[in-house]
């Protein structure tokens, strides 16, 4: 399958980029053994964790950090969070009355694996665990509460983002792309977004190196979706051997529906040289999330 | 309806001490409609949010901060918070995976009157909100961390006591008591313990004034739940006219159900003197605790 941008010829090797994912996992692992809570609650949460993932958010967490001089064990706390709270999200969206979902990443859902009750509460509780990771593992308080900031802010965009998304209710006459960029900027975007800010923070991030994080940030959280919709067309195309557009026949706003695949692919290079454009002012540190962003411009699923 | 304990006799203005749950229900209000949220969520948290309620949480977060010598604005951001917390517990409780419940105080669950979907979303993002309102509101560092910490310590708690409650995971013979007070402490306790600890925080409690408003709050706590097991018992005899232990036929743990009626009454008289000792330590200040103490005592639903 070919990726989203294939005329772009980037060379990476993602598994030195993506070594950070590992000792975060093991983060969460301790935190959640360490943390008093029933064994089935404690075992449900580790199955929605511990499955396969991509791990991006908590990847960008410490290589934002790292981007800004600081340290990766620096972010530990905040990628463990973020995961959680990207996880937490999964385990509703999977949920009867939402996406209904039996699988996922080749694995039952929470819900299938134990019951909905359990799904509910373990979804419940993965949010208020990042929390509590938040206010109990960083020890400069100032940054304990601009952390907590950037957590919770991101954690509700998401939220409305999905209710955007599931259950729309836009003011009359909002246009279709504003309509779509305001589901992506949040549902998808705002991890995104504070991923790397929360990173960059713990890593005492300068105001323009913060600055350069969070443009950086927004250029690849809306670039990751736009990649996400082209993906759901050539996938769909190559599945079905017919033509695209099957998003857009549900009524899903998607970009190629609304602007047609050759200015979406326009759209995923403007957003790759802009986040590269934010990165020119962090220096060598910020390779790693570079290589990033070519990643996530060029993957195929 | 006789109270609980209607041989303990007992003066209160009622009305008088629950004053402050007006301020902290505007607060709330203000918060929500400045925080930009899809129209149907704000809707719909508001519903969940102003139905009728005794605000027992947010009142002893404040009367907690002025029996410190805080002044009761100091304490509206975190009763706020709670108060959030509690009603998105309201709302994921009733779920059909959970309780079931088409009723809540006389009006529609937030899931009958919207959708199941709606009411899933719309309780996580009473949850994430309740962070946000205090990592934004809350101005001094030090302070939003220690609130914060107390806020996800007390939801994780409180998450933790419904799954003990609902899909209970104990250890081989854990006796029954032990299993009813684990219960007990988390599923209810949790956030009357946090209630009183963040209001006492947040006006500045010294460390011996900090552990008496925590005894206090412990205290009242598990009172606060003996009471409920035993008016369970009592409304069920009257309204059934035969004999109690219908929730112990059910197999669900109770205090009458474990020690008796009698045993519970003096149980309840016995931490009725508990949080008053506490109190003891500060002052008239106190007075409104005390009060609200008695009338949790005897009240009769």
């Amino acid at each position: 399958m070919s990726g989203a941008t294939p005329d772009v010829s980037v060379n990476f090797d993602l598994d030195a980029i993506v070594a950070p994912a590992a000792p975060v996992e093991k983060y969460i692992e301790v935190f959640l053994n360490e943390r008093p809570l029933p064994a089935n609650l404690r075992e449900a949460i580790r199955y929605a964790v511990f499955g396969p993932g991509k791990r991006l958010r908590p990847i960008l967490v410490v290589r934002a950090c790292e981007a800004v001089g600081g340290a990766p064990e620096a972010a530990h706390a905040p990628a463990a969070a973020i995961e959680l709270i990207h996880c937490f999200s999964l385990v509703h969206d999977d949920l009867p009355a939402m996406d209904d979902d039996d699988l996922r990443r080749g694995r039952p859902t929470l819900h299938r694996h134990t019951n909905e009750a359990m799904a509910i509460l373990a979804g419940d509780a993965m949010m208020g665990l990042a929390f509590e990771l938040i206010a109990t593992r960083i020890k400069d308080a100032k940054l304990v509460g601009q952390v907590s900031r950037e957590l919770a802010e991101g954690t509700n965009d998401m939220i409305a983002g999905q209710v955007y998304d599931t259950l729309p209710d836009f003011p009359a006459h909002t246009q279709p792309i504003e309509k779509l960029r305001t589901i992506h900027r949040n549902k998808t975007g705002a991890l995104i977004r504070i991923a790397c800010r929360m990173g960059a923070l713990c890593g005492g991030a300068s105001d323009p190196q913060l600055r350069a994080i969070t443009d950086y940030a927004e250029a690849i959280g809306l670039m990751f979706q736009v990649v996400d919709d082209l993906l759901d067309v050539t996938q769909t195309t190559e599945h079905l051997g017919k033509a695209a557009n099957k998003d857009a026949d549900k009524g899903k706003l998607t970009y190629p529906g609304l602007i047609g695949i050759d200015r979406t692919r326009q759209e995923i290079e403007r957003l790759r040289r802009e986040s590269h454009a934010a990165l020119d002012k962090l220096g060598p540190r910020a390779e790693p999330l570079r290589t990033l962003c070519d990643y996530m411009a060029v993957r195929s699923k």
